[in-house]
């Protein structure tokens, strides 16, 4: 008999008519006499509202308290399921990240899955009951509730899939697979049958939002066949595992959310890089990039997400004042592929369409299975759509 | 150094203007140098919400999802309270009823506390933390979370109270105290500056929602001293502990949500009234007060909530189509005092005032600490104005 491990996204329960369509679809799996594993994010904008709220209370709220406090969104769409469910006429029981015996360390709000103890799992499954837990959550070795981050979600259910040797793990969202590029921008978009871990981390790191980095290094480390679906319809998805690929481009990515930073100072000192860092990482802007021209004098340029400037530039005000500096918003277009850096004619290609388009390159990286080049101003979506139509098959 | 138990009711924490008045409760007793443990309900009208949102799911959710569900609601306010009062600069943690050590009997929705492992507590008292535990729930040896029915935060509050030998339990709500009768109805309403348990158990059992019964059975076993205040003013409130009193009538109340219900069949059958008794228990309607009258033919009285008349007249359509019916809508007064039973004016006085005004009496129960009347109608609020005034010294 197969076990399988079904995942389902926050917008795919948010309200009770999606509740519905993934109850349906987990007894469709349940009905080919499965063992079924389920685990759910928090209804819709829940987790976003509790922080807003908690917010009004505090600027800084204690991170155990906020763990405390988030969780309770995913044990609500949990409970709620499995009382679908049951009415429906299925026995199904919810587990928390605790019942499910999920153990993590103890940093919260980032907190790592250290061990998972399956026992209540597998009674439950043994009962034929439908087993629902809670993404996002475990427990610490102290007893207290701790979370995994953002996308935390996927990231459960990749290590209940290895924790329970099952057979396959569905990833469903709001969209049905991984696409050759932004398929919002670009008509052309094709998606994706297969891709390799390696493959998906990279895009992962590069932005793709279909699955949470941490998620795809589990799945690689234990083996976990993922498999991308869309929760509202039965489109095949794209399958994640540890497949060789043909040289080829799979996917192109741009980021146009990101702005390069450049800071100056005449009078050099050693210590002037630290301090910037430090400043940066106490206020929570993680710089990017980042390359340090300087010899005799200080140059040092970096990106960092749009959504910091702000806070940015009031460092640049205050504790960064003895920069000049100077910022623009930039894109970086990220190719993902096995075999990329032996292929000679995607780099080709890629540098003769941005000169045709006069974009001028401010960086390139070139890695085993990506290629990403850094421009010195935003690129509109005209380029990519280019880019696509030379590179991808 | 004194242990405090302090607890708060949903109203008292309704939002975040609420939650910062009790705050400030809160760090008062903190600054006397009290070890302080503060137990809360859901914010306002969380657990009812919850409830609609599953009724909406499923007309009969299961009892076990719905524990989990509605747990949810003190989880977010515990955490909540601590994250202000960190921010407030005192050290603050909350725990869930399981973290609390809280273990409960099985039954959902319905659990009993059996014992209390106070070393979470005592490990964050230890280390002068406020600790913030969550009303109403609790695990079972299974590891599953129950809740204690509406109303068990209050024995949840007392329950720690014993598990710890508190010195203190207060109990915060809206209303400062208890009261002679009802201050809404009679403006001579006065506070009751102490109670017995027994008379406190009269109290809540003829429907005074100060206090949850099983609170005040707690309390009387393990013999700890409750006060009753207000969240929003200093006035003293009413304390409960065991000082036996002078036999005398402390608190007049009038219940006029009940049905009195009269069945009648000329063919008798001694299996009649055991058809009656399952066929209302199975659907959630408790006949009060019975009085079975039958010799040869059925005669059946008994009294239910108003708020299940509209049930009842289905089922008296449908499988006790049987029985000829009347109902009427009708008033029970309680007087509550230690020493009722032996003091024959009370009883004298009370007799003449109903007949003064006419009023037609169904039955009469006169125990140790309680006198309850029932009436053949609705008595208006001046006839309990009378006897409030008469009674109440």
């Amino acid at each position: 008999m197969e076990t399988i491990v079904l995942k389902f996204g926050g917008s795919s329960v948010a309200d009770n008519i999606k509740l519905n369509i993934v109850a349906n679809k987990i007894i469709d799996f349940y009905h080919k006499k499965n063992k079924v594993i389920v685990v759910v994010s928090a209804q819709g904008k829940t987790t976003d509202n509790l922080i807003k709220e908690a917010k009004e209370l505090s600027y800084q709220p204690d991170k155990r308290e906020m763990d405390m406090l988030l969780s309770t969104g995913e044990q609500v769409s949990v409970s709620k399921l499995a009382i679908l469910l049951n009415r429906l006429g299925y026995k199904a029981i919810s587990l928390t990240g605790w019942q499910a015996g999920i153990y993590t360390s103890e940093e919260n709000e980032e907190a790592k899955i250290e061990y998972i103890n399956t026992e209540r799992i597998q009674k439950e499954l043994a009962e034929n009951k439908i087993v629902i837990i809670a993404g996002f959550q475990g427990i610490s070795d102290k007893k207290d509730i701790t979370t995994l981050g953002r996308g935390g979600s996927d990231t459960t259910a990749v290590a209940i899939a290895a924790a329970m040797k099952a057979d396959h793990c569905y990833i469903f969202s709001d969209v049905d697979g991984v696409y050759s590029t932004d398929p919002n921008k670009i008509t052309d978009a094709k998606k994706i049958e297969e891709l390799s871990y390696t493959e998906m981390l990279d895009l992962s790191n590069e932005g793709a939002k279909v699955l949470h980095n941490r998620c795809v290094e589990i799945a690689e480390k234990y083996n976990v066949l993922i498999e991308t679906g869309s929760t509202f319809n039965n489109n095949i998805g794209t399958k994640i595992n540890n497949k060789l690929e043909e040289s080829t481009v799979k996917s192109i990515v741009k980021n146009d959310n990101l702005f390069l930073i450049t800071l100056k100072q005449d009078n050099y000192n050693a210590n002037m890089l630290n301090k910037l860092y430090i400043t940066l990482m106490e206020n929570d802007i993680i710089p990017m990039h980042l390359v340090n021209n300087s010899i005799s004098s200080f140059y040092v340029s970096f990106t960092i997400k749009a959504s910091d400037l702000g806070k940015f530039q009031e460092l640049l005000e205050k504790e960064l004042a003895l920069f000049s500096s100077a910022f623009t918003n930039i894109s970086r277009i990220s190719l993902v592929g096995y075999g990329i850096v032996n292929n000679k004619d995607i780099m080709k290609n890629t540098l003769q369409i941005l000169n045709m388009n006069s974009i001028q390159i401010h960086s390139i990286e070139l890695e085993e299975c990506k290629l990403s080049i850094m421009t010195k101003e935003k690129v509109n979506d005209k380029v990519l759509e280019q880019l696509h139509h030379e590179l991808i098959q």
